[in-house]
Formats: structure tokens, C-alpha cells, sequence
């Protein structure tokens, strides 16, 4: 697996989400066939991180592991070298459910460690759920994303990191645009790099996603700023 | 009701709290006429605001608006000109029980704008709610302190009082030191008060509690940084 730190551009493709459906983007690729095919794309263009979720046969988000093995090897196949990222967000599962592709050892998985409010509903993320997911990764060997969506989510990764609760140094993705959680505010996002330097040290690298609108400009400030950008 | 901005030394006391209950501490105050016996003794040592949570018979966290409305009552007949700040949060109800009292036309009330960890489950405030318990403020002429467990949580606010939905400047609280939410972090608080300046005014009051052994972290901090404190 590519040491993240060394990579002078790392550019982490999301594949399909967790929200579009074929309904409102005829374009978004929904079967494994379809994903590792625009993935691939993708890849020959540069990208380095595919950030994984997976569909159900009604187009629906799914924790499937079943999928996510098949999307998995058809990456590895396809796409030799790229770091595979499998979502444990909470759109597409519930509790435990959303962990159930760990046993499968990817490169990596997103990890929310606190909860915040997403545009309707609280995106719920409770300490044991948050530990269980953390102690799966650690299990299999995978290693986290910790998804930032607030300031407090830097400083309970550290708190995890000091205690083993995470072994490698956090590798932390600021996440901005998501209606009543952090907005795009510059100032922030640079108190975020800020703060991740001062746990982690100077050299931490990390990412950014942008939500809907928020894409670009948050792809703006990562790499302007030394980050990497999600696509 | 005093105007924060001009007051030089606000103290803010917590009558009886939400968690603690007579087996862990036999001098809390649980019944109306203990909670205003104690609040009066902090009146008299100058304290300013008294922000309140109330308790049923058997002791536990309530939102009994009648409740409520007994301890108010006795708070203006004892301590004329104090600041009564009625609990909207979640340990004390669910929905909108939690707003119960907001009828009463308290001088303010705590206002939770975001969700986060508390140690062993998710404090929900999802957006739907925080909408209706702020609409019932502007209905009640209630002034909200907002609850910044998090960063998010001011830049909501100030978002909140760009739209109407919170009619004066907000005043915050920064919540530290409760386990899985923010930690007590100085180089954080000192964001909290740099974001507040920037988003209400180099003048804006502002106000810092701190949870348990960082209770008398919190209010060094504030004290000596110009804010207002909570004992
Ligand atoms: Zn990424
Ligand atoms: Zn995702
Ligand atoms: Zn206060
Ligand atoms: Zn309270």
C-alpha cells in the first residue's frame, strides 16, 4: 500500500457515494461492474484512493459484504496498486452492520469517532459503536480515514491514537459543506491543518471532501494547501 | 434583565446540574425550595445568572414545566434581578418535552444547535428540534445561551442568527470536558473566543463551563481571558 506521507498528490475518488441514485444521475455507476469500471477510469487518471460504497440491487445503500468483496477484487484486478477504502459511514447501515466488511482486510475504512447533525437527522455515532468499529480495524489490519465532520472528531482521533484505540498516526479527512454540521469556512479548514499538525505532528498528511457545491472549493483549498483532495 | 455585554463579571450558577443525585453528593439541592435556599446564598456572593435544571420526587433530571415554574417563581421573590436560565438539554427529557417550560417567558434558556458524544451515548439534538425550541424562544422572548459542545456549533448559531431563527447576537457557552465531546484543550478555547469575536463582534460576551475536574480549569480560562464564568 502507498505510504500516504510520501505521495507528493494523492487524489481519493469517491465512488458512487452514499446519497445519488440512477434517478436523480443517470451517470452515477451503481452495479460492481459499472464502479470498477468508472474506478478505473479514475485510476489511469491519476487517482490513488478509491473510497468505496456499494448499492443493493434496487440501487439502495447497503453495508453488504458480500458486494464490497466483489468491488474489492474487481479493484485489485483492474486496478493494481490503488489503495482500496471501504465506507463504514451511517447511510448505508445501522449499528454493527456498517462494520461488516472488515473482515475482508482492506487497505483501508472510513471511521467516524463522534456524532454531528447531517441536513434532517442526527448522524449517530455512539462511544461503543465508535470503539467496536476501531477494534475491527485494528483486528484486520485495516487502517482508518477518520472522517472530520467537527473540530472535537481531530481531538477524540488523537485521544484514540494515545490509548491504541488507533495504532498508525490518524490519517484525518476534514469533511465541510454538510447542511447544519461544519460549514466551508476558511478559517476553520485552516485551524483544522493547524490542529493536525500540532497532534500529529508537521508532516501529517490528510484530505478534504467537499460536500455537493462545497466539492471544488474544498479540492481548491487541499491542494493549495498541501492536502489531498477527494474527487 | 442585565445586559451581558455590560456587565464586568457575570457568574453563572449551576443549580444542582443534571447528573448528580443526593447518594453521590448529600448537599445537592434537589427540591424547589433547597434549589432556592442555595441559589439565594450565590446571589448574595454575586452571582448573576442562575441556570437551572430541575428534579421529580425521587430525584431524577425532569422537565416538568410546573416544576419549573415554582423554582422561577421563587428565584424572583429571593434574588430580584437575577438571571434565570431554564435547561432545555437532553438529560432532563426527550423532544420537545425538553422545551416544556419555554412557556414560562424565562429570561433565557440553554439551546443545543448541534449533536455530539457524551460519554457513553449520542446527546440527540437533531435539527428538527433545535428549529422547534428555538421558534418557541422567539415566541416566548427567551433569550438562548447556545451550548458549543463543538466548533459547528457556533457557526451554526451565528447561521441561525443570520436566517432569524435566533434574534439577538447569540450568546455561547463552550462546553469542555466531557468525555468523547470536546476535551479541555486551551489552544481550542482560545479558538472558541477568536470565532466568537469573528462572527459577533470583537465585543461579544461569551461564557465557558467546564465538566467535573475541569470545572476550575474552565473558569481560569474565562476569567482571565474576559468571559463569563459558571460555578
Ligand atoms: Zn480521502
Ligand atoms: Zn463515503
Ligand atoms: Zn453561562
Ligand atoms: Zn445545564
Amino acid at each position: 500500500m502507498t505510504d500516504l506521507s510520501q505521495n507528493p498528490c494523492i487524489i481519493c475518488v469517491a465512488i458512487t457515494g452514499s446519497l445519488p441514485t440512477k434517478e436523480n444521475n443517470p451517470a452515477v455507476p451503481i452495479t460492481v461492474a459499472e464502479q470498477i469500471e468508472s474506478t478505473h477510469e479514475a485510476f489511469e487518471a491519476g487517482a490513488t484512493i478509491a473510497h468505496c460504497h456499494v448499492r443493493d440491487d434496487e440501487g439502495k445503500p447497503t453495508s453488504d459484504p458480500e458486494r464490497f468483496a466483489r468491488l474489492k477484487e474487481g479493484l485489485e484486478k483492474h486496478c493494481p496498486g490503488m489503495i482500496v477504502q471501504l465506507s463504514t459511514g451511517g447511510r448505508s447501515g445501522a449499528g454493527r452492520t456498517r462494520g461488516g466488511m472488515l473482515p475482508l482486510s482492506p487497505d483501508m475504512a472510513s471511521l467516524s469517532v463522534g456524532s454531528n447533525n447531517f441536513p434532517t437527522r442526527v448522524y449517530e455515532n455512539p462511544p461503543d459503536l465508535v470503539d467496536w468499529l476501531a477494534a475491527e480495524m485494528l483486528t484486520h489490519g485495516v487502517k482508518p480515514e477518520i472522517e472530520a465532520f467537527d473540530l472535537s472528531h481531530i481531538l477524540q482521533a488523537a485521544k484514540m491514537h494515545r490509548d491504541g484505540r488507533i495504532k498508525d498516526r490518524p490519517y484525518v479527512q476534514f469533511v465541510m459543506g454538510v447542511k447544519n454540521a461544519m460549514p466551508a469556512d476558511r478559517e476553520v479548514f485552516d485551524y483544522y491543518i493547524h490542529t493536525v499538525k500540532r497532534l500529529f505532528g508537521a508532516d501529517t498528511p490528510w484530505c478534504a471532501a467537499g460536500i455537493g457545491a462545497d466539492q471544488i472549493t474544498l479540492n481548491d483549498w487541499a491542494i493549495s494547501s498541501g492536502g489531498h483532495a477527494r474527487t
